[in-house]
């Protein structure tokens, strides 16, 4: 791998979509799926924007993906996600066997991991923590924002 | 209610998605979506169809009763499901604030209760069994099926 695609250059990638987010006032995580070191699907919440609290920036990026590989199965990509995956986005990544999940803050309310491993796919190999400052500043900004309207 | 608006009623119309799918050689699971006595979203799985693992009856039935009622949260709604909502489903549901999931067969892999009740809304209530027996024969005569070809 060219020493351009690291891990912290991908989540810079995410970050752009969670700052789109943001700007429509959506709580801001945003998504990437890479394969063979190119973006495939990018996708950020859109929950407010859509009226459906299923349209996370991951469940989207996952529909995307497999449309633009005509693959049902994801398992030689990397899902990048600002934020850590709830439940739903976790059991989706188990169907899509995803190779791996980089995230960046921790959820510590609906994060999968205060669950349980087994729900992600045993062969999706993860790493938390990337761009972790980052990517928590932004969520924490918007629900000051939010808060002091 | 009357009495014709039993948890049995709802759940044919459950079992009649699911028998739409089976027709598409799909995994035979279908849902529905109830408020007020009245069906507000029907839908089956199409993963197969759509070349997307995350296509589940009940994710396309959240975000159809969404969509019909205007509403982000479906608290005043029942999910009829002939097999037990799996982790992504049952996460979903939590985003949605559910009233109550009535479903049929039970899912001794992927089930969400292999995993926490925890993943459900507090508030949602859970009945299951209902038509047990006819909601998993679909499933294992699909598999027969699949598997003799």
């Amino acid at each position: 791998m060219e020493a351009i695609f690291t891990e912290e250059y991908f989540m810079k990638k995410a970050i752009e979509q969670a700052k789109a987010a943001f700007d429509k006032n959506e709580v801001p995580v945003g998504a990437v799926i890479v394969y063979k070191n190119s973006v495939i699907a990018a996708a950020h919440n859109l929950t407010e924007t859509l009226n459906d609290v299923t349209a996370h920036a991951e469940m989207s990026a996952f529909t995307s993906a497999s449309n633009r590989l005509g693959a049902k199965y994801l398992n030689e990509c990397t899902l990048y996600v600002t934020l850590e995956p709830c439940v739903m986005c976790a059991g989706a990544s188990y169907w899509t066997q995803i190779g791996k999940i980089v995230y960046g803050a921790t959820d510590e309310k609906r994060g999968f991991s205060k669950f349980s491993r087994q729900i992600l796919h045993p062969k999706t190999i993860v790493n938390a923590g990337v761009c972790k400052d980052e990517c928590s500043e932004l969520i924490s900004d918007f629900f000051k924002k939010h808060r002091s309207v």
